[in-house]
């Protein structure tokens, strides 16, 4: 397939890179021509200025764009291309931002975190499609087949979910990371002491119930644990780490002694 | 060595089977007898129903309990060990609450966290440990040596800001595993879809500053999605989890626009 993308940041990275084993990728285009440049050099794509260079001999344009920006690019890109297959690649955008616009409309969701300096591990990564058209559909299909062995076709509200769960699993786990390091920083203790800690603690939600693998001062009750280490936090003028630790000791404590 | 044992529950547990490789398990105390009894029985040690049929024949007795229950232990046991070594295996507790009743007192702390489903890597968990004698504290550092590679001599006040940390990077993190889960079952759909979500931001912490690593709405500062997913929360009536989105959103957005 002829493949093009609007975005160069993260998300479009790993992708285009994915999809370049099978398929060819035609044109890139990014706010920050830069991105597009450099991009499309490592697939000897295309980048390209504007929207109107856009060609429309291609079989599928991913938008991979922050959600914010997805309503902008459909209405214009639309103008352009209206009768190409056009994805986006958000958990939380309904498919109906963009068929509001554009008829062709498909969604192309990865349930993973990206980073630059992390290879995405596709075949396992799951990935939701969805599409106004039923040939539109088996085209995502293919290329998600390709790519992944967890393929799902899933509505906008239920990827909603997926995203909203993925915001507290991922997201809000990693800023639990970020303060624990803050924590040690503080101290000059090594935050690499806490890696075998996090390891741990990410695999054993995958054998058991998160709820049954809670441990910690607030899952027993330890009250005196507790109000010793918000005093810490208190002493240490960390109010944005006193206020976390409160309001997540109170909810393990209430869920565990209900 | 010959090793006594207060508690059995999961950290005593894994230090019991852990230390009878190399040592012998001597005598095990547990409020709840049936608890020594059935720990015991799985290291051919003798169960004990009171503090009073403690053997003073022993070169260590660790006390494995929860943090509230150490003071009492500790002046119960003092009378009838006074001159025994006694360690506990707190990360917040100082080895003051020992020492003020007991001269000769330690600490081994294992920095993991246990579950009694979970096989633990003793090879990799990170142990501190802490002594008032000298002799006491080549004991202690002997037996961390056989368990562990990474074996630390930390004061209690190092101990206290790294078992701080442990609760934001270990038991916040399952927290937040846990809140994804009720999320995903409310809407019928499966949780394993999460899994390879979960591991790869816990690898990337190992990787590389969790600061750098953040990705989601709130990092991006997208505050139509954080509207959004609050409004989704508000409609399930979950006020428990709309408060965390807020608070820990709000947070990140600041982190990561400072």
């Amino acid at each position: 397939m002829r493949i093009s993308f609007i975005g160069a940041g993260r998300v479009a990275h790993h992708l285009v890179h994915a999809l370049k084993q099978h398929h060819q990728i035609i044109q890139i285009y990014s706010q920050g021509f830069v991105h597009a440049q450099k991009l499309a050099t490592e697939v000897k794509a295309e980048a390209v200025h504007t929207f109107a260079e856009l060609s429309a001999e291609i079989d599928v344009l991913i938008i991979a764009v922050s959600d914010s920006a997805i309503s902008d690019v459909i209405q214009h890109v639309h103008t352009y291309l209206p009768n190409t297959l056009i994805v986006h690649t958000s958990g939380s955008t309904d498919i109906e931002k963009l068929t509001k616009v554009h008829a062709r409309a498909g969604v192309f969701y990865p349930l993973q975190t990206f980073s630059l300096e992390r290879e995405i591990d596709w075949y396992s990564t799951p990935l939701f499609i969805e599409a106004t058209h039923l040939t539109d559909l088996n085209t995502l299909l293919q290329l998600a087949n390709e790519l992944s062995q967890r393929v799902y076709q899933y509505n906008s509200a239920q990827r909603l979910s997926l995203h909203l769960a993925a915001v507290f699993a991922c997201n809000f786990s990693n800023y639990c990371y970020d303060m624990a390091k803050q924590i040690v920083d503080a101290k000059q203790v090594d935050f690499s002491l806490l890696y075998p800690l996090i390891i741990e603690t990410a695999q054993k939600a995958l054998q058991a119930e998160p709820r049954n693998m809670q441990t910690g001062p607030a899952m027993r009750g330890d009250q005196n644990i507790i109000a010793m280490h918000a005093q810490m936090l208190k002493q240490d003028q960390r109010p944005d780490l006193e206020a976390v630790y409160h309001l997540l000791s109170e909810q393990i404590l209430k869920r565990h002694q209900s």
